[in-house]
């Protein structure tokens, strides 16, 4: 028992140190000296894809390009009609980005097809690179992976990025034909179901000592522009009880947001912005503008959410004698994981020795999208004190063997079915 | 009686049409074309103190200028050691004023002592016309009302305007001479008192539809600039229990200094400037700056508002694991008006038929430094809205008129003392 604890171990610790030496190898290839940004269909992309490439080259996979740049490293199946398993994660990143965010799901996705080499699958496996998760260089969302599900947007080739250049041009100058993105959509009925392992980009896993969650879900978002209109005043002349104080307003608002948030179910509701005019130290405010971020697992929860918040800040105001106006300018449903998915992914962690904990992903992924091709399913990688999209962005090579080990087992689970 | 009311109520009227063409022939001169703008020892200054100098002439007074350019309208006692009763206010605006903050007390003094001429007073008279309580243009504080108290600080001769001119130059270019600001201070014991009428620039008067009321005490003033150092972090991935929110924590610091300034006595707290770091909608806030200006009547009650409001904020900072850090960058005593003086402009007002209310004065004057030299109070006047340091400053005749014949009547009350 001991020693095959020991050899566990060992193997845990072998994958973690390939995994992380991978993405390593990766994280050379950017756009900027000195930082790493690597957007869509950029010099560092293509040498980044070309990297990823050889890597699933030497797992023993076949690889192809879709006309989006999605690198796809394909094992084929028993059959000709056999399924396909997806599993994947982009090589694009934000600007002055972590090295994890993205690479790391490829990487082990690369790394899980190496290990299951030579054993028996009863479907094609394939590993995708996505390009374009980050949105950055162009006005799209998710649109490699989007494309997957049919989802691609023409429009979007025209967009063009800060220089001018549209996705068509760029994607030519990638040695991509833009005619053949509809050729890119999956049959769902040939497609078994897609797995992400991501960073968490969070803190959950690290506060619970886990180095592995599953996801339950991706969580909706509701996002709102506010103003309060008060009226501005010496702040030495006007009593206290004559003011329409447009920041007191607003203190109390974002309270009860706060408050709000804390108490709806897995729910996060957040004012990033406040803003404050005119903004002298002798002058009481007489507007503010404010931002609401409000995101949850579940589509109800947060509709009521946003519901108790907007009626609440309307409250606010209407007793305090100032005015409220909010605009709502996003709402994206939530997507929930596949039920199957994420019992296998658990039923893998479980095998690999690994308590697991379920959470809300807080951030949009790949598997916003996939999930519309076919059941989706994410695992979450514990990475050091939450950050992320920040060059201090980390994980240790322990945890990158446990997600390794998981996913593996996960698609020995899912085998077995 | 009928008859007696009409007469009274025309001559009220006449007084307050005399008193709003005045201040709208001063208004003439500006350093701003389209906007009243008049700095300190500007061609504007200059200008508006000639037609000054004219009006206290028409009023029988006998016209000097001191050392630092304060009007001064003299009508002679009765003998040579009679004491001299001041009554003045000042003729500099801030930039894109409004056309009463200031020249209303001037004015309102001269044609009080037009109205008094050939009526025996058993004191001299002087009508003052300070140039430098706005402070806008040189790094002074009162310079031109505190000489008279003995506080001229010789240093301020050296501090430059914008384009680098010192007070020193700009008095000699004005026709003053610097060397002869020695001779400014008055003797206390010659003098009786000082009585300024001043626009409210609060809203206080105009909700208790009233003319005039009587100054209790300028306001003492504490100000800080404040800082909270929370933790930044993705506004969708870390949960609420798990943040250290700066703004959330400032709200409730914001709202807990709303709550200690309505409590406490004739005090007002404001919160006037709030700034967010990042500042950016999908990341919980790592940093707030914010101001304090807490002000009251009575020094004790604002060291124990503003006491209360410090260890408030500290106590909401340590149970939300941010940081709060507090510096505080003014700290000035309230001054207390002479209680004698109150008691005549009340009894003023009481014989020009209005009715008053004690109140605090939240903005500083030109009293502040004149109760360092001699008794003190000031008669505040109506203004729409409460506005001011703004083109829409505005009051109407008949209360101009009203402050004109309270302080008549004040005049006679400590006449016949």
């Amino acid at each position: 028992m001991a020693g095959d604890a020991t050899v566990e171990d060992a193997a845990v610790q072998d994958l973690g140190a390939r995994a992380m030496a991978m993405i390593a190898d990766l994280a050379r290839h950017t756009d900027e000296p000195g930082r790493l940004t690597r957007l869509y269909l950029s010099p560092a992309h293509a040498a980044c894809a070309d990297a990823t490439a050889a890597m699933m080259r030497d797992a023993g996979l076949g690889v192809t390009r879709d006309a989006l740049g999605t690198l796809v490293g394909r094992r084929e199946g028993p059959t000709p009609d056999a399924k396909t398993l997806l599993i994947g994660s982009h090589i694009d990143s934000v600007v002055n980005a972590g090295i994890y965010d993205g690479p790391l799901g490829v990487v082990c996705g690369i790394l899980a097809a190496d290990a299951l080499r030579g054993e028996d699958l009863p479907f094609a496996l394939e590993i995708l690179a996505f390009g374009d998760e980050e949105n950055v260089r162009f006005p799209t969302s998710l649109a490699s992976s989007s494309a997957l599900a049919g989802d691609f947007r023409p429009e979007w080739l025209d967009g063009t990025d800060a220089d001018g250049v549209t996705l068509r041009e760029a994607l030519v100058g990638f040695g991509c034909d833009p005619e053949r993105i509809g050729d890119i959509p999956r049959d769902p009925a040939r497609t078994l179901g897609y797995l992400e392992v991501h960073i968490e980009q969070g803190p959950v896993l690290e506060a619970r000592d886990l180095a592995v969650g599953v996801v339950t879900a991706i969580n909706g978002a509701t996002r709102a522009r506010c103003i309060v209109d008060g009226m501005a005043g010496h702040a030495g002349t006007v009593p206290m009880g004559m003011r329409a104080d447009a920041l007191a307003a607003t203190a109390e608002m974002i309270a009860l947001v706060e408050r709000a948030g804390t108490a709806a179910r897995d729910a996060v509701a957040t004012v990033g912005v406040c803003t404050v005019e005119p903004g002298a130290l002798n002058v009481i405010p007489a507007r503010t503008r404010f931002t609401l971020d409000i995101r949850a697992p579940e589509d109800g929860v947060r509709a009521a959410l946003v519901e108790e918040i907007v009626s609440g800040c309307r409250a606010v105001a209407e007793r305090r004698g100032v005015a409220f106006a909010e605009e709502r300018f996003m709402d994206q449903a939530a997507t929930a994981m596949d039920d199957t998915l994420v019992a296998a992914l658990e039923a893998g962690a479980a095998r690999a020795g690994e308590r697991t904990l379920r959470l809300p992903s807080g951030a949009g992924h790949d598997a916003v999208a996939m999930a519309r091709l076919c059941p989706s399913a994410m695992l979450f990688v514990r990475c050091e004190g939450g950050i992320s999209h920040n060059p201090a962005e980390n994980i240790t090579a322990a945890d990158a063997g446990a997600a390794v080990r998981t996913l593996v087992e996960a698609v020995r689970v899912l085998a077995r079915r």
